[in-house]
């Protein structure tokens, strides 16, 4: 385990562009160590109170202003010291030198949030949040990571915890009087109080699917048959080129992933091989690679090319369907209505652009003649969405969608989203448990038994602010986070 | 002109994989908008004392530290506030659009070190040194915008500026009793002490070709025939595969440049195209580039082929001096020295390896029985190195040299360094105008005459540390700074 005895030092700024850089400390010795290193223009660090600053010099490396911090009042909870430098890769290099010489060691990633967290700072979901709000992507991912970070989450946890010990009680005290073969705990009371619980924690599991895609930015697919546009609509909605794009079927051989945020939602879209056979290698890679993305995504977003004959759609769409779970959110788009627009005036002057006009006896110009509800219905799908991936009509209807699928009560009503998978784990086994619990309370398991599965629950749910936390546990937890943080 | 009664933010750290961000305002209204940002635990940031730091919590967005400084003790010398953030983009975006919504503006890059200067925190000379102190490449370069921080190079043109104020008014004396033709000031005196500020001057004005290199890195190209081995030689240095080597001549088409620090010292190594006569048009131009890359050069690698024969060696070496100006440094090289390891043994088994065995019959093996300092005396050169930039053999002998050229008395007695191109035209103008005045004493030159000269050049001095400061020239200088600085 790593001590807190030493005193570890580390930047806490990125060397880029800036105009400051800032090193932390934090030990027992970071006052002592900051005098060794700095000349104060008048006092020294250790003399100084705490949420003081002060200015000083390094010679011949720079003049610098020093942040005070005393224990326990400092992030880590620890004496500790900021030192506000230049940004310059020489100048910070130099002062981290000076400070490990003067008896500070290199803080591993994360390490200041771990002493942080193992001198009650903070929980361990909180300090895990940490990482999260540093790294959001999107408002959204900020919103749900500064809740974290505030404890909302854990508090909930809490209380959730507070009704198992509340119930663990009630069995404690059925226990205690079993040899009297009395049952004390008014068995319905705690059937209602179980079946709460379980929903709550049922509700929270399921609420990790949309946490994970907030956090991490929601994994899209674009799928769909060769040639049917799926490149240019990744362009279309990133308004660059990101993907190269010709007429040659098979031009994307490797999946093509960009990050796009959408009212405040970061989605990742990932542009994708066209399913067809082939006997290219390398393509046949590329949509080996097409149906793993799938997978992984979140939505599917299935393009189907409208300038095809109808049964040729249908087969499209019954590729794209087949590939996708029911646990996928899938959009159907009908690309390039522009081409009806290009083909109707001149061959038939007489048509308007509405649907239905043109007679089925032309094949040749694809399903524009039947309108999208008809389309889906024929399809049998919810609805299919006009869209012009060349011109960008319908656009903003895809975007709508997508949107809709997370801009749900979920976050407006700041419900609670679990996005870590250690805290989902926990909370899986924890239902897992408190299941067992509920069953064994209709088949009539004896209270000892009862009681050591809810005692299980309650040490899952609290291994997720830290209760219990082994060694390794935490590096793992900690180690994912930055240098200096 | 840029007011300085508005309040500025920006960030000033680099967003990128740190733990912390923080975000600068200055200006009269920083602690009241501070105060209507963050919500401060307990007291305000207006009635906070200086050099203190304040916890506080900005709804939605973030908990922070707030570093409160009182004009003028901070480094604009106006009211300021650091605000210390977690390092996310989104977080950061959010504080300054509450700050700008609540009356600050997003500051212009250097502006804050631009209010600095104006408020008589530091001089022009000193401002200007900051930009070069963050973007200090290496640790020669760290070293020269130090000092020029710290004040001691504006120091020095503040003594010489005063010596010449001092001969001003000797000859402004003279100038009061012109009508009477007395000659009150000593003349020999007058020129002793010109003749030591010209030679001042002209010393610093050398200093500018050393300082701007050690500065900026110093410029090497590498020069010489096709195939001599220019690619694998700047590889060696870097010790990676920067530039795609092969055995067709001509495969550097485009010139490439790479950064290393040797002891201290920052090089920007140019590998330029084989100089040779081509028909290949994108050759052709890479040859012109090399020519202009040499041009550009502070220090000239010449790269010879020790397998080719004397009379060709004497041609390249000959190409090569002809396109290096007085002013250039040129090392000479004798590459490919491994080569004589690799034929040797087995073609004369009782040679031994060092130089004058193999009979001048052989001219095959190129000029490997000739030894370094015969080979020089025959190219007319003062020296040339044998290297292997294949086996690395020789290497470190070049960067001795290299190395050499700045490890002078120059940096290690803490000389001045001119190394900003305008303090270089302002104390050339400098040296113009006194030479006018030394030239004027001896034709003699009436003393008005004179004392205008010298007048000229005490501007151009009082220039360098922004005594005068034109609005545009500010507008210059500062807006090379970064955001935030």
């Amino acid at each position: 385990m790593l001590s807190c005895n030493d005193t570890i030092c580390a930047p806490a700024t990125s060397v880029g562009t800036g105009a400051i850089s800032i090193i932390r400390m934090s030990g027992p010795q970071s006052l002592r160590i900051a005098d060794s290193v700095v000349r104060f223009r008048n006092g020294t660090a250790s003399s100084s109170e705490g949420y003081t600053l002060r200015y000083g010099s390094i010679p011949n490396v720079d003049d610098v202003l020093v942040s005070i911090f005393h224990a326990p009042h400092s992030y880590t909870g620890e004496d500790s010291v900021e030192i506000s430098c230049h940004a310059s890769v020489i100048v910070v290099t130099k002062i981290l030198e000076l400070l490990i010489d003067a008896g500070a060691r290199t803080a591993e990633p994360g390490e200041f949030t771990r002493r942080a967290f193992v001198n009650g700072k903070m929980d361990l979901a909180q300090a895990e949040a940490v990482a999260d709000l540093i790294s959001a992507g999107s408002e959204a991912a900020h919103r749900v990571a500064l809740n974290q970070v505030r404890g909302k989450y854990s508090a909930e946890l809490k209380s959730l915890r507070d009704d198992l010990l509340n119930l663990s009680s009630l069995l404690e005290l059925e226990l205690d009087f079993s040899e009297e073969e009395v049952e004390f705990a008014d068995r319905d009371k705690l059937r209602s109080l179980l079946d709460e619980t379980l929903t709550h924690i049922r509700h929270l599991c399921d609420s990790f699917h949309t946490g994970n895609a907030i956090r991490a930015g929601v994994p899209v697919a674009i799928v769909g048959a060769v040639n049917s546009g799926k490149s240019t609509l990744l362009n279309a909605l990133l308004g660059d080129e990101r993907a190269i794009v010709s007429d040659i079927p098979g031009t994307t051989r490797d999946t093509v992933e960009e990050v796009m945020t959408i009212d405040g939602i970061q989605f990742r879209f990932i542009d994708t091989a066209g399913i067809r056979d082939t006997s290219d290698i390398i393509e046949r890679k590329g949509i080996e690679r097409s149906f793993s993305s799938i997978q992984k995504a979140e939505v599917v977003i299935g393009v189907l090319d409208g300038c095809v004959p109808l049964e040729e759609i249908k087969t499209a769409c019954n590729a794209i369907r087949s590939n996708v779970s029911t646990n996928q959110k899938l959009i159907l788009l009908r690309n390039k209505v522009d081409a009806y627009d290009a083909i109707a005036p001149e061959e038939f002057p007489s048509v308007d652009r509405s649907y239905g006009i043109l007679p089925m006896k032309y094949p040749a110009f694809g399903t524009y003649n039947i309108d999208p509800e008809t389309l889906a219905h024929m399809l049998d799908v919810p609805s299919v969405i006009d869209i012009s991936a060349k011109t960008g009509e319908g656009l903003d209807r895809l975007k709508k969608c997508l949107v809709g699928f997370y801009d749900s009560s979920d976050l407006e009503s700041n419900g609670t989203l679990v996005t870590n998978l250690r805290h989902y784990e926990a909370l899986s086994r924890a239902w897992k448990d408190l299941s067992a619990v509920r069953s064994g309370l209709d088949s009539g398991l004896t209270p000892d038994l009862l009681a050591e599965d809810l005692r299980s629950a309650i040490r899952e749910l609290g291994s997720i602010f830290g209760e219990i936390a082994p060694d390794e546990v935490l590096g793992s937890i900690f180690g994912r986070f930055c240098i200096g943080k």
